[in-house]
């Protein structure tokens, strides 16, 4: 099974190529691509060790010469200094404006070698070889590139499109559990906001782990997935329009989460899952549409627990401190927060916080806290 | 006097302004752009004494909350750590999405400041505001923003188009001779390459110095250079065609010089006039052209001479030095180096290097002192 799906932007339409086997079929493509000769590959040891030999060899063989930047692995080296690593490995070794940058690896890989390519020589072209299912599905569709700051997340970076997205299902043999449930999470995310298709198969299938997917399922589900990513990007490569924001759902409460959890206890998925169990249930109680009641909140919170996702949160978590999360979030102090709620299995509205709490104040302790509390319970130790 | 000129590029159209006085309009020319209230103003300490309190003064009374982010004066500065430094105080300052950053300086405060523009929360917007001439009639124009590495001089950047170009010829008043020197070479540049009644504007002057420029004059040749690179940045944005190397003239042997002097024996724009003498001479050599003969390259060096820069070398100088540097140029090497000779007052050609040596070795010693010897004298002690 193979499948291609198109990110249209104009003459910045790319191509996103889901197939088993791609990996060592990197090199005929940037053949057919007319590439220039030079090609940096940034990847970290982890990954590097199981699939950076095949990677070198297949552009080696194309006749590219390939200089490979290592970088460690982990989301706290996703900083401005990294970059300013690629950057300098790339111009010490000749890089010119016909060169390109291929990142294989996760989003931390994919993000930070985007933004080196986006600014190298006022922007080369970079190619995505995702190795995580989250970065299949999300991190490596959309020209979303950065880096980290003291200040938060993602705060520095560009747009940097792409010139090829090219992902083998294959090399997901090799992911740990804990990431491959992470994938998941935005797996079942896209199913609940725009794609009831797929939200079927996700709910009529054995199970949601690693182990128990098909290859055929898998292909599907990676297809599925990115069409739903390309499709957004297509129509707000900029987030301007709100659309794009939309991909936001479950990640208001699930950012937060993730925060207070300071991104060890809770990873970016499993937070999302859990921003999604409660924008769910607030869907409910707000009885935003009469499509989305108590038993779509269940048949998500179904399809949550069979990728094996925790549904509540961890035990010992201090309520309070996500309230203040939240309430710190500039958007939400400048009135213009909003929760993405869905309003039936494939779609979803946009609701201002104003509405969660119509008073003076305006997102008071009390209105996080009933949304937190009543809608998402907390494990018991 | 006081123009207007549009830089074309679709839904990016923004616009020059040119008007003695601009500076304190600065706040109200804000508000009729709607921009969000947080500005960032970036500056250093020798353009702040002269001209921060007055546009503080100006963007606060138009209602704006503007924090000022000051940056150490010089090119040894325009680096990826000056550009964290500007991103940090914006982040710690607030800045949104909706937020501003208005560079006021030269060519290295507004290539810095563009290029944090670029980068903070993946783009927000930029006004620039230029100070010195080289600013107002190049760089603050066209989008390239960008810092340096220690392997060359803007290696790291960005194109990220400004809001607007707002300039107040009466700040130049402040600017010191060799500074409006080096602005005058580009403006030269204009000329000759494109612009045949700007030409004779020059040829015609009294003189070309700062203090026997008439405000009328200087007017017309802010105008018209940043007309002229308003157009080329139209037609060839992200330097692709070909076209927008047209603006390169004089830059070839210019840059080797720069580098070789230091940059600071020789400025940018001395350099600039110096190659266009070397370019000038080496097309009547070449016969490149009926209408480009020794007569129009010495009426280009009169009006060189005129603006007080110099047609000769700097005395003592290493000529051996300056073929290294040029022969290690990459594009040189690679066989893609170009010279821009001119075929009459307005127009010019692009040359290949094998055409100034058509044998195995693509850019000889021989060949370069050639251009440089015989075209381009060196000053005796």
């Amino acid at each position: 099974m193979k499948s291609t799906i198109a990110v249209a932007l104009n003459d910045r339409t790319y191509e996103i190529s889901i197939a088993p086997g791609n990996l060592d079929r990197l090199g005929i493509q940037c053949q057919r691509l007319g590439l220039g000769k030079k090609i940096v590959l940034v990847s970290n040891p982890t990954v590097f060790e199981h699939y950076g030999e095949r990677t070198i060899a297949t552009l080696a063989q194309a006749g590219f010469e390939v200089s490979y930047c290592e970088l460690p692995d982990g989301e706290q080296y996703k900083t401005r200094d990294s970059v300013a690593q690629i950057q300098d490995f790339a111009l010490d070794n000749g890089l010119d404006r016909a060169s390109t940058f291929v990142a294989l690896g996760g989003g931390v890989i994919g993000d930070m070698t985007g933004f080196a390519a986006a600014t190298c020589l006022r922007g080369v072209n970079v190619i995505q070889v995702p190795t995580t299912l989250l970065a299949m599905v999300d991190s490596a569709i959309g020209g979303k590139t950065g880096v980290n700051t003291p200040k938060g997340k993602n705060l520095i970076g560009a747009f940097h499109q792409p010139l090829l997205v090219w992902t083998d299902p294959d090399v997901l043999a090799t992911l740990p559990a804990r990431e491959f449930r992470a994938g998941m999470a935005e797996v079942i995310k896209y199913a609940v906001i725009g794609d009831p298709a797929l939200f079927q198969l996700l709910a009529a299938a054995d199970g949601l782990q690693q182990h128990n997917i098909s290859p055929e399922l898998l292909t599907t589900i990676l297809t599925r997935s990115a069409a739903a990513k390309a499709d957004v990007v297509s129509q707000d490569e900029h987030e301007l329009t709100g659309l794009r924001a939309t991909l936001n759902y479950g990640h208001t409460i699930g950012h937060a989460i993730e925060s207070v959890t300071k991104y060890v206890v809770v990873n970016h998925g499993e937070a999302v899952a859990m921003g999604m169990v409660a924008a769910a249930q607030l869907a409910v109680k707000l009885q935003i549409s009469a499509h989305w009641t108590e038993l779509e909140a269940q048949r998500q919170a179904d399809v949550i627990r069979k990728a094996d996702l925790a549904t509540e949160l961890p035990a010992g978590i201090d309520l309070q401190q996500i309230v203040n999360t939240l309430k710190s979030d500039k958007k939400v102090k400048a009135g213009k927060g909003v929760f993405i709620l869905p309003t039936q299995i494939g779609a979803t509205a946009t609701i201002a916080y104003e509405v969660l709490h119509p008073t003076d104040e305006l997102v008071s302790d009390r209105s996080i806290e009933q949304v937190l509390t009543a809608m998402l319970p907390i494990a018991s130790t």
